[in-house]
C-alpha cells in the first residue's frame, strides 16, 4: 500500500492548519515524490519550503497542478468552487482530486456547477480533525493520527481514485470511513456544526451583557473548555454554516425544543424531569467516552 | 493570618469532591487542630480517617459539630436546609458557619426558614472549583489552588466570621472575592449554570436521535471538550437548577434569542451577520483567556 503514493506528485491547495499538517506528515515520512503547495501568501510558502515541509510551491492553481497525481483542496468551504474552476482547464484523466471541507453536499454541488457532472476522479473527503487554532503556523505532523476521515464517494466515483485518497489518509495515521454525502452532512451538523454554533452563541450572548468583563472574570475551567471551539477560525465556520444551513437548522430546532422543555421543568420545579434528563445525558456521554477510548486503543 | 486557623476544630459536612478536597488540603498542610467529617457513608469516612485526611468523624451532624469553631457545609444545595436544621440545636455563639453551594439566594432563604433571621456567624460562600467527577475518591488536595471563592456576607454578618472563612480559603490557595447574593446568582447563572444546562441538553438531544451510537461515533475532540460538563453529578446540578431557576431562565431566554437570530442568518444567507458574530465571539473569548492567564500568574 505504501508504494501507491511513493512515486506521486501531491499538490496541496491551501497551506493552513489542514493542508500544512498533511504536508508535514507527508514530508516527514517521505511518503511521496513531490509535495507542491499552492497558496496566496508567498511568505508562508517560502517558510514551508525552508522548513522542508514542501518540495515546491506556486501561487496559481494551474501552475501548481501541472503533472499532479493527487490534488488535495484544503481551503474554506466557500472557496472550493473557485479552486475547482481553476483546476478545470488543467485536469487530466489521471489526476485524482479530493477536498477536506467540513461539508460535502455543497462541495458536490459546486463540482457539478463547475464540471457539469462530478468528475469520476473527484473523491469528496473530510478529515474529522482540527483545532481552535488556524493557519500554517498552527499545523503539526501528528494531527491526523488516530483521527477519522470520512470519504463520500458518489456512485460514479472511480474506485482507483477512492483507493488512492484512502491510502493517503491511512498513511497519515487516520481511520477511513465512507458514507453518503447526505448522511455525512447530517451527522456532522449534529456532532460538530451545532456545538460550534452553540459555543459562539454563548460567548456572544455573555459578551453583549452589560458588565461582560466582570462576568467572564468569574468563569472557571469548565467555561474555558466549553467555549474552546468559539476561538475557531470565523471564516471557516461562517462558510460551514452557510453551506450546511439546512441540516444544522434542523438539529438546532430540536435543541431549542429541548432547552424550552428544561426551562419549563426548572420553572415549574419538575424535579423528576430534570433528574431524568441529566442522568440520561451523563450516561450517554460516559458511553461516548468509552467508545472514544476503544477507538484510540484500536489504532 | 496562619494562626487564625491553627488551634481550631473544623467540621466538614459532606465529604465529597468539595469537602474531601478541603479536608485533604487542611490535613496535608496541618492548618488546623482537628478536622472532623460528617457523612452518611461510614465506609467513606473510615477511608478518609485511614488516609489521614481527617482526625475524626461522625454520622450525625449534632455529634460532629460539638465544640466546632468552623463548620463547612459541603452538600448539594437542596440538602443544606436539612443540615442547618440539625445544626440549630447545637449552634453556639462562637461557631462560624459557611457553605459551598453553587447558589446563594436559596441558601440564605433556607437559613431564614430555619433560624428566623440568618445567624450573624453564617457566611454564605461558593468556591468556583470543581470537576466533572464527584465523590471523596475524586477529591484532591490542590483543587482550590489558583481558584476563586466568592463570599456573599449579608449586612448583619459578623466580620470576624467573614475573616475566618476568608482565611480558610486563602490558606487553601484560593483568591477570595465578595459580592451580593443576587449578583452572585446572576453571574453564576451566566458563566456556569447555563453552560451546564446547554451541555446536558446537547448530549440528551443527540442521544434521543435515532442512530445515536452512530452519531457519537463520528464526534471528535471538540465535542468531547464541549460536553465534558455533561458528565457532572446529576444530583448536584438538579439542585442548582431548581434553586437558581429564575436567573438561569433569564439568561437562557437571551441565549435562545441569539440562537434564533443565528438560525435566521444561516437560512437567509446573511453572511455579514454570521461573520460579525463569530469574530466578536472569538475576540471575546481570546480576551477572556488572557484574563485567566493573568489571574493564574498573579497567584
Amino acid at each position: 500500500m505504501t508504494e501507491l503514493l511513493v512515486d506521486k506528485k501531491v499538490v496541496i491547495i491551501g497551506l493552513g492548519l489542514i493542508g500544512g499538517s498533511i504536508a508535514r506528515a507527508l514530508s516527514n515520512k517521505k511518503l511521496c515524490r513531490e509535495i507542491v503547495a499552492v497558496g496566496r501568501q508567498e511568505a508562508v510558502l517560502q517558510q514551508a519550503l525552508s522548513d522542508g515541509v514542501i518540495t515546491g510551491y506556486a501561487t496559481d492553481v494551474a501552475t501548481g497542478c501541472e503533472g499532479a497525481d493527487l490534488v488535495i483542496i484544503a481551503v474554506p468551504s466557500l472557496t472550493v468552487e473557485a479552486i475547482l474552476a481553476q483546476i478545470k482547464p488543467v485536469l487530466t484523466k489521471d489526476m485524482v482530486l479530493t477536498d477536506a471541507a467540513s461539508v460535502k453536499g455543497e462541495i458536490v454541488a459546486a463540482a457539478e456547477r463547475v464540471f457539469g457532472t462530478v468528475p469520476s476522479q473527484f473523491v469528496p473527503g473530510h478529515p474529522i480533525a482540527g483545532s481552535e487554532h488556524s493557519g500554517y503556523t498552527a499545523s503539526f505532523e501528528s494531527l491526523y493520527i488516530g483521527k477519522r476521515v470520512i470519504l463520500t464517494p458518489l456512485a460514479d466515483t472511480d474506485s482507483t481514485a477512492t483507493n488512492l485518497v484512502s491510502t493517503l489518509w491511512q498513511q497519515l495515521g487516520a481511520q477511513v470511513l465512507t458514507m453518503t454525502v447526505q448522511r455525512h452532512d447530517e451527522v456532522l451538523a449534529a456532532t460538530s456544526h451545532l456545538p460550534h454554533l452553540l459555543a459562539y452563541a454563548l460567548v456572544d450572548t455573555l459578551s453583549q451583557r452589560g458588565e461582560s468583563e466582570d462576568i467572564f472574570r468569574y468563569a472557571a475551567g469548565g467555561f474555558r473548555d466549553f467555549t474552546r471551539i468559539a476561538s475557531s477560525d470565523p471564516q471557516m465556520w461562517h462558510d460551514i454554516f452557510l453551506t450546511n444551513s439546512k441540516a444544522t437548522a434542523a438539529v438546532l430546532d430540536e435543541y431549542i425544543e429541548e432547552l424550552n422543555r428544561l426551562k419549563s421543568a426548572m420553572l415549574t420545579g419538575d424535579s423528576e424531569e430534570l433528574m431524568k434528563t441529566f442522568v440520561r445525558a451523563k450516561n450517554s456521554r460516559d458511553r461516548f467516552l468509552e467508545q472514544m477510548t476503544d477507538k484510540n486503543q484500536n489504532e
